[in-house]
């Protein structure tokens, strides 16, 4: 497996394109996205557990209900949620799909983020629609990736090209991330497209297992969207011999789904809202598999871990006070932490209590962009790993006046 | 019940003094406080429930447990946790209570605030221990209020006057709040004194009650405190028949409790750090006690809302967010949101959709210094209220260089 450049047309037979249609008054900015398969693909997908959940997640778990799904529209700008006319917006947007593309309505997927709360008009879309789908090209992967951006301040690739059964696979993703940002079972808007022969129940449940290591361990702030969704769509044209139970291709598939999946959690939280630092928490040695990735979130979710990291603070009684309060059973007394950077590595607790350590060398190390945080939590033989980024004065900034 | 003012030595013998002994750089900032009752007293604590905890705590939870307390010592600008010889220094502070004041050691409360992982010595508390208790005066209220306070801008002290079985009985606080904010079960910094006649028994209980609607529904940043405490100390000089069971005087002491208490979480989540604004949410027409708690905590909590309250930004969408990701039982649907202060009230939410409302008005209202988020959640019985406040620039500056 290596991984190549592009996104979400890397793979046979998806074309994608993103244009300024008018939800956002920026018109330099692009506001709606269309990814297309060129036949029908398999799709799977996981939602937000927010209770306020966007119309266009009902709408999706609707037409993918029967495993298949042949394309995304998404818009940026406008949630569509808390909208009395949410469903039907979001309805109305499949049909404008299936008016340009041919692709049936109930085989469109639908997303949209933004402001909640605020009603979406069908207008810009429909005007839009024509120049989406003329548009629709396999250099199109970039455009849709910038068309999803919010807050982000750099559109979200990657892609992995991979061998199933002799024959070569590709795999794309794009993300949209930013603020609120804490997914919970599903998150943000990730679409990832994949030539790979798989079956529906196969492609859930290598999605399923994936998100919970993955973007269930990213935060920016906290925040539980409600509009959190990641789409597959694998389309088979790779031409392998369909994935239909675990063994060796599982595997493989898995493996590719985890490097873009892991990929796009780094960006997503390095380029989370205000953001000056990715942060990686990694725990080992714990007993259990829950107590390494609750130790590892509650790390990278405090905000006073987060403020010390944009100060370049080795502050980690911080790290050791959110072990303790994350609800993990772990043994405080067997806790060592390092902080490491591409500077260098630093212990700064060992056994539950502050080693001697220099303070000028952590600084360095903590100055860098990209920072690890080490924990061991004892000798069992359970890890995970979290990623999420500083708290700063930007990240205030931005959600002061998201609105206005 | 009256509020009259003053703090911890309004209750009849107490006395109290706080003085700058060295633990801290600046000479200007008293960093110990002693606190004694002329007699000993019944006393109640409750603790934080992080699995790391503070030296301190240890040693108070042993000198309590028969019931009786008599003096509290408290230093601020270091915390005395995760330090190997932590326990050895808090009993070594008790005894040095008992030097010099002959209240026995084993009826001292022990409490630290401050940075967490670094050696707190005894020297500057043993040196400065002569004047801190020849110091001890029913004026020193204030002093030790001060020197309890770490990022605390204003000192927090409250009092009321109440009447028991016809005396006269009196009931004073004081406490530190300011960051890593978020108690669980317990809290903070507070210590409450009265002179009110209660059993051991009957003053956890009050203790134990109240704080689960007042210290657990505050919250600045969602850290929970390693070291965490609210103590109670009832000398009963007030002369009243001592409380020994649920009944008339009971609730009387728990109201006059109560006033003490709120009063103390509002100061405390509106000094919270950098914080320009205290939130208050009150949460009503919930089916249970629970879901009001956990819909008006998350609201508080949401790190979105705060910096939108900030930043004076009616984004109700946030506040619907934030309950639907709480964990809280509730019907969306149902749910109105609506924004007051001194400027009058807006309602932006009906039934869990956007109402019509003007951003000037809603604006005017926001720029105020205490907002209420006023949630209606159904037509229930249950209501509760949460204390926050604002998440601005400066709460990410003082905890980006706290230790340096």
């Amino acid at each position: 497996m290596k991984m190549i450049s592009g996104g979400v047309c890397v793979a046979q037979g998806f074309k994608a394109n993103g244009i300024h249609c008018g939800i956002r008054h920026n018109r330099t900015k692009r506001d709606l996205a269309l990814i297309v398969s060129d036949v029908p693909a398999k799709a799977a997908a996981v939602y937000t557990t927010n209770l306020v959940k966007g119309a266009p997640l009902t709408v999706t778990k609707n037409h993918i209900a029967d495993g298949i799904a042949q394309a995304i529209i998404c818009n940026s700008g406008n949630a569509n949620t808390c909208n009395a006319n949410g469903i039907e917006i979001a309805e109305a947007m499949s049909v404008l799909v299936e008016n340009a593309t041919g692709v049936k309505a109930s085989d469109v997927v639908v997303a949209s983020t933004g402001v909640i709360g605020q009603p979406l008009s069908l207008d810009p879309i429909q005007k839009g629609m024509p120049e989406l789908a003329a548009g629709l090209s396999a250099n199109g992967g970039e455009a849709a990736a910038e068309a999803i951006m919010t807050t982000d301040t750099v559109k979200k690739e990657v892609a992995v090209e991979f061998t199933l059964g002799g024959k070569t696979c590709r795999m794309g993703g794009i993300a949209k991330g930013s603020g609120m940002i804490h997914p919970n079972m599903a998150t943000m808007l990730v679409f990832i497209t994949t030539d790979a022969a798989i079956s529906s129940q196969m492609l859930h449940m290598a999605l399923s297992t994936d998100v919970a290591s993955t973007f269930n361990m990213t935060s920016v702030d906290g925040d539980t969207s409600t509009n959190d969704m990641v789409t597959v769509l694998a389309n088979g044209l790779a031409g392998n011999e369909e994935i239909t139970c675990e063994g060796e291709d599982f595997t493989a598939f898995m493996q590719a789904l985890n490097s873009i999946t892991v990929s796009l959690c780094r960006s997503i939280a390095g380029d989370g809202e205000g953001a000056t630092k990715l942060l990686e928490c990694s725990a080992t040695g714990a007993d259990t598999l829950e107590a390494a990735r609750i130790s590892a979130k509650s790390v990278i979710c405090s905000s006073l871990l987060k403020s010390a990291m944009f100060g370049a603070d080795a502050n980690w009684g911080r790290v050791l006070c959110a072990i303790g309060y994350s609800g993990a059973d772990v043994d405080v007394s067997k806790i060592s932490v390092k902080f490491q950077s591409a500077k260098g590595e630093i212990e700064v607790c060992r056994d539950g209590a502050g080693v001697p350590f220099s303070e000028e060398k952590a600084k360095e190390i903590l100055l860098e962009k990209e920072i690890e945080i080490k924990l061991t939590l004892g000798d069992g033989p359970y890890s995970a790993t979290a990623w999420g980024c500083d708290l700063t004065y930007d990240y205030v900034k931005i959600n002061g006046d998201y609105r206005t």
